[in-house]
């Protein structure tokens, strides 16, 4: 009678042979791997889950996948919005989520040397013992692994003014799909020796390698007292303005966030705030470092002159207050139904165009986007709400009619979420199809096989390619 | 009888047809496109320079060297320090030179879309006319473009503040070895939308495409008067740690230059200043923006705590002279000899360790080193100098030390001046023969027929392989 091992799948069974129980096929596991937080799953549940507890497993890994044709899809957290790590039948799933050491911490090179899984919440909470902290800061940095950050090349609210994650890294180590170790980058701050494939890897979803170490570029914690302000608008169009006119005003603030009226009322409806006038919108701005009063003074007289009702305060406490109504935009939208979260980002003077397209796009289509924006780089979250569970194929036109907006405007479909599996339908309209077909083509120089999340980011292919 | 055309090489006839007297093969011409300022030059003068003065001019020349199998070196105003624009034999120039204009500057998005032969000084020049500024200063800028900028990713003195040429560029529209136009990255300062192809593009060196236009990242003009700093120390190893000991303390200057005792007495004879005593090392080091005295006050009580004998000043005139002290190193150094200019960069808290090395070879060679470097980031410049015109030996071996002690200390070959010819042979050492290969076919997948700059950076090949 055969052992149960035989009844698996000749790649289950070796990789069991090497990696024993971290080889994981539970019903559990396989039905957590087919989604991430954008709302979409993959098809059905993948082969298996491999927790990697160190580079050699996900060298092992690789190189059985590899042998066996298998593709691999490489999980952090999970909290991708783009579908890019939703994994499905015949797949196998790396999971980054054990490798979550802080190997070294430097604050004379203003460096980290991190394992993926480590969550960007709790490596912050580590350098901050040190005085120091990583900027990247997506609203997910409680629960997104840095793996998945480099993955994606996670932005964040702070990312005007401290930089992106590609401006936080000086090298990733990659396990090609092969299997082989590279090293890519540097520890040097300064370096310009070959290509730059530290910045390819970042944002490149899963298909260039598997990212198994990262020098990170640190810096000091910014001494001084913040302070925050709350400006409001009669409509989201003269909010963008207001943004607009303290970036031309020449301030920086670390945090410029404009909620228009529809995500202010829904916010303050499940805050159990008083509900704000009828199409009000709001700036939530804040200033940091040495000159936080001064700037913060600077842009409430902007503001002003910009039509708004500004409030300012220096207090810790009523700051966290004016941030937490922007911070509770995802649960105010779950509250509302199904979401589609958009990402498109555009050159901050189309601020406003872009706020008037969506407002078209919304009587078009007869459908509400509330929409918040990093408005201090021309980053904006529509969120496009029904009340099935699947998204719409509506839902689904008035997001094509978003994209094309935002790319006439000077835009890009994508600011910090990615492609995934959701976006790749419009890459090549973006990119235009030659350079979509030699961003394939490198694909290809790093997995010739194309066993490295296959479908994602370059799924969908230009009219007469062969892809 | 023939015509004088007839003579010509098929290529050089095809290219005068549609480029008339844009193709020039005056003798000195063809001769100043041999070197660069690396004192390095080709072995004799390439077949033809031509002038582009238009994207269309640079494909149709693509195009014809195409098809004929012509190599292309593509150059700008011939700055660059490691030879990687010098044109030989058989060789087709392509000057960018005559494409140097600003197409659009948008003070409300704080960016520029510039032609690449553009000098960076010039831009500034019109930038600030605006009130912006385009960070990147490579001591070069009053005599090199922006397209060799990016083409070697060019630093400079202000980069530990305000970052290099990588974090200053959003977009590059990019001509094929074919003659094909792409249009890389974007106009919003945010995206991720596919593959990074900017930065792949930076620092490059001409071996994926041309570059014909560039949207680049401004800054707005930093208020406040700037206060400049010298301090000496008894030693360069003293003088690097009084400067770990300003980065720990967490100011962070905008320059922050070391002079070893070999630069600074050079520079002093030049100057016709008093000779410093001997052994004596400087820094020089300037803050900026509305909290430049306090900055300058921090950073001083620091130094004198590391030892320095310390001058500050926040009057211009006096800051400009202590900063020429630094600014005349290049012709101090063409006093003494021939230079090879080296570039390593480590990571900050090695910089003692490095000058200790430096010291070291210069007695196993019986030669000088003078050194500066940009302290702020671990970059250093060593000045081999010799009393013959070509390079002897004796430099490149103990060059070789040095890139090995570089590497050895978690540092790279080049911090800002590019592989080119003269670092070609150490390459693979750095990156390791797997990433090598992997960057060539990288190369390979832009220009597959080989014809940019063929040669440059990837020339040197690992043992094995079939380059």
């Amino acid at each position: 009678m055969p052992a149960p091992a035989v009844l698996e799948s000749p790649v289950l069974a070796r990789l069991r042979a090497v990696l024993g129980d971290r080889v994981d096929t539970s019903p559990a596991a396989l039905e957590a791997a087919r989604a991430d937080r954008s709302g979409h799953a993959s098809d059905g549940p993948p082969l298996a889950v491999v927790h990697a507890t160190s580079t050699a497993d996900v060298q092992q890994t690789l190189r059985i996948a590899h042998d066996t044709g298998t593709p691999v899809v490489v999980r952090g957290a999970g909290t991708g919005l783009a579908g890019a790590a939703n994994a499905g039948p015949g797949e196998l799933v790396l999971s980054m989520l054990r490798m979550r050491r802080v190997l070294e911490i430097r604050p004379d090179d203003l460096l980290a040397v991190v394992e993926p899984g480590i969550l960007n919440g709790e490596l912050d909470r580590v350098l901050a013992e040190h005085g120091l902290w990583w900027p990247p800061d997506p609203a997910s940095k409680d629960i997104s692994t840095v793996g998945g950050n480099i993955a994606t090349g996670a932005g964040g609210l702070l990312c005007a003014k401290y930089g992106v994650v590609r401006d936080a890294v000086l090298g990733v180590d990659l396990v090609l799909a092969d299997g082989r170790l590279l090293h890519l980058g540097r520890r040097a701050v300064k370096g310009v020796t070959g290509l730059d494939l530290t910045s390819l890897v970042i944002g490149s979803e899963g298909r260039l390698g598997v990212v198994v170490g990262a020098t990170l570029k640190l810096r000091r914690i910014v001494p001084g007292t913040p302070c925050t302000i709350a400006a409001t608008f009669p409509d989201a169009r003269s909010a963008a303005r207001g943004s607009a006119a303290v970036t031309a005003g020449g301030a920086q603030p670390a945090i410029m966030e404009l909620m228009d009226a529809r995500s202010l009322a829904a916010v303050h409806a499940l805050l159990e705030l008083a509900p704000p006038a009828a199409g009000l919108a709001q700036l939530t701005i804040q200033t940091d470092g040495p000159n936080a009063a001064a700037e913060a003074e600077q842009i409430t007289t902007v503001l002003r002159g910009a039509g708004g009702t500004v409030t300012v305060t220096d207090d810790a406490a009523e700051g966290e207050r004016l941030l937490r109504i922007r911070r509770s935009m995802h649960p105010a939208m779950a509250s509302l139904g199904t979401t589609l979260i958009e990402d498109v980002s555009v050159p901050r003077s189309a601020l406003p165009d872009m706020f008037d397209e969506i407002a078209r796009i919304e009587r078009a289509y007869d459908i509400v986007i509330p929409t918040v924006a990093h408005a201090g780089d021309g980053n904006l979250h529509p969120n496009f709400i029904s009340d099935s569970a699947e998204i719409p194929d509506v839902i689904w036109r008035a997001a094509d009619e978003l994209f094309r907006a935002a790319i006439r405007l000077g835009g890009t479909l994508t600011g910090e979420h990615g492609i995934g599996t959701l976006k790749s339908r419009w890459l090549a309209e973006e990119l235009g199809e030659d350079q979509w077909e030699l961003q394939r083509d490198i694909v290809r120089v790093f997995d010739p096989a194309g066993i490295l999340n296959p479908g994602k980011v370059f799924a969908a292919r230009p009219e007469g390619s062969d892809a």
